[in-house]
């Protein structure tokens, strides 16, 4: 090995921080993902919701890296570790030896141990994730247009979005939107307004981690949008058409989401660190595993408490972290002082609601609506990687906001019944 | 019921043509198809070269079609026709009665009897497909980063196309500009420069319904970009790794491209109508099946001769008839005289080599180079449906062509070895 080493597994918001901040350092870099993109997930529910395509939010790697000749980008998939050899192997064989590691890998869908809810509440984790979504969604509707019975074509108009965290309530925001306001010229046997979306969370409000205040506000932008949100509301078993609720309740509904948990990438526990119940890997105030200062872990599966808080999984934290992390190793290498511990600094959370409704907390301030929302716009417009990427999502959106006609409503793979 | 009804199997060029031009009629109108979009198939090699997204040539066909109230809009697959009873069967079982039936069903990917090498050498002939043989390029390179034996890596960087019409110029000029061009930064383990891309043609020169000038242009633009013609040589067998062409050549590629032929849709010989060798139906004259004049067949699905030639299945052929079909049906409704028999004015044919290069024939107007390039882009441009994608496609490739970076090289549902 000529130079030091860092191998980084995973190319998300984290992964990438790392990689971007390290380009110019005389570092051998090797980036290992499954899949051949980075995601900018904040955005992913427009996938799903058929509002913009994935290549909109979605990048090669490889592309974003490709001016740092010390970094390579390797398709592949992690599965194992040794941290006494210092290697990291992949499912096809191959291994790499490493100076340093940071483990990037993520999060997945978490369904609290009824795995089987799985095929029929899937979750919004990647773009096959939100493709498969918009496909069930739009099929939904074909379906519902070939039918006669009322009955038939009401169930098909229902949909059910379980979770009413920041990714729940824009799934549901953007679905009644879509029924209403984009779909409802394009059939005739169907009345796609009378679509029924309802938000299920199973605590006192939705967005239980913003103020009180901006949690109401989001209520009756979803209720204006004509979602109905049902809080304390826990789901006990999600059937073919059927969901039932505690209490007893029964909700009729052809489609289910779910944006209700997300837990660690199994690759936490393949480190052999102490990890929290979701699988989280409890790291150490520099972000590294107890007992091996070179390898580290950020981002969503990593259980960093500040101030006797937990992180919260988002972008901003990943990204943090990650150049945190580059920033060790390079003073590392340079025999500089270390950094002092990690600390994060809250830029704030936001959610949408609908296209020109949003809310944002940033410290003690509390914004809502439409200036809300061009907050919320030019600021995910700016961490979207890519300058290309910017300048159409932020046409497409002009577009959509003046004309509303919703262009990327592929049904690719349609299952014809 | 309430007023004449037509029933158009196919949203493609010619379907769509039929239902546009009825949109204002007093005419009930079905247009059934097996996929919720309308496809700009001319730009579809730009889907499968990583060039375009697949939501930037398509449209939802309800969605072009949402301002004519009498006109809905099905997905189902038609499977049976029954000519006297005047019925459209799905494969759903569901039955439609028409008084005027239009079978736009395109044309398929044809093998000439060799449908086993369908798996090795992938056509592109829908969105599916497009995307397709995406995956198979990037996975192509992906797979030759990681290995470090040169022969492997060169067989890995070894592609063929094969049919040497339009389709496969295209493909062949794009696939290696996209490796020599815009692939070529990314990689550290491969010189995405050293690709091969071979171009096999069974005739004498490529383009054969170009004038021969143009044929010679068109391959000299490819040599120049990297692309080797190899004519007379007709493929004998494709085996995973291998070609084998006729006089024993052997050609070592691991990703091939059939671009060779195109057959009529199945539902072609479903209508019991005399067919060509290729399944086509053969039309009358106003492009009705004998002996039903309320039954046409339009576009590719249709054989139809023209002073001596038949015509060839490209867009406009298929927009044309489908306008004509429409007038005849208005004229009959209108109790008008019918127009004449069908006609077909050819507004001239062209093939792109690569981002810059083009031949067009235009009755005796021959024109090459960019300003070849430039009429084709703004007519394709111009032809694309829907206002917003204009626009889009338009700047997409103003922004790649000054800036040479490909968005949309999406790897989705790979496949990792």
């Amino acid at each position: 090995m000529t130079g030091p080493k860092v191998v980084i597994v995973g190319g998300g918001f984290g992964g990438l921080a790392v990689a971007k901040s390290l380009a110019k350092a005389p570092i051998e870099v090797s980036l290992i993902d499954r899949s051949n993109h980075h995601l900018f997930q904040p955005l992913l529910y427009q996938v799903a919701m058929a509002g913009l395509s994935p290549a909109e939010i979605a990048l090669p790697i490889r592309s974003i890296l490709s001016g740092a000749p010390r970094t390579e980008v390797l398709l592949g998939e992690v599965v194992h570790f040794d941290l006494t050899k210092k290697l990291v192997a992949l499912k096809d064989g191959a291994q790499f030896g490493y100076d340093y590691l940071v483990v990037a890998a993520g999060a997945r869908t978490h369904y609290f141990g009824h795995d089987d809810w799985a095929p029929r509440a899937p979750g919004l984790k990647s773009v096959e994730d939100a493709i498969e979504i918009r496909r069930r969604i739009l099929m939904a509707f074909e379906r519902a247009e070939r039918l006669r019975d009322p009955a038939q074509q009401a169930a098909l108009l229902s949909f059910v979005v379980i979770g009413g965290g920041p990714t729940g309530v824009e799934l549901a925001g953007a679905l009644s939107e879509l029924a209403r306001r984009v779909l409802a010229k394009d059939f005739r046997h169907i009345d796609a307004r009378q679509t029924r979306v309802t938000l299920i969370e199973g605590g006192p409000r939705i967005l239980p981690s913003f103020d009180e205040s901006l949690s109401a506000k989001a209520t009756r932008a979803l209720v204006k949008l004509g979602v109905e949100v049902r809080t304390d509301a826990k789901v006990e078993s999600i059937d073919p058409g059927v969901i039932r609720l505690s209490g007893g309740h029964l909700l009729q509904a052809e489609t289910v989401l779910w944006a209700a948990g997300v837990g660690a990438h199994p690759l936490g526990r393949a480190l052999g660190a102490p990890v929290d119940k979701g699988g989280r890997v409890i790291v150490e105030p520099d972000c590294s595993v107890p007992g091996h200062p070179e390898v580290f872990v950020i981002g969503d599966l990593a259980h960093f408490v500040q101030d006797g808080k937990q992180l919260p999984g988002v972008s901003p934290v990943a990204m943090q972290m990650g150049r945190y992390v580059a920033s060790r190793i390079r003073a590392q290498l340079d025999q500089a002082p270390a950094p002092g511990p990690f600390r994060y600094f809250d830029k704030g959370s936001m959610a949408t609601i609908g296209r020109s409704q949003a809310v944002a907390e940033v410290g003690r301030l509390k914004l809502s609506g439409f200036f809300a929302w061009i907050t919320w716009l030019f600021i995910h417009i700016w961490y979207l990687v890519g300058f290309k990427n910017r300048v159409f999502v932020l046409l497409q959106w002009i577009f959509s906001y003046v004309v509303y006609r919703r262009g990327a409503r592929l049904i690719t793979r349609q299952d014809i019944e």
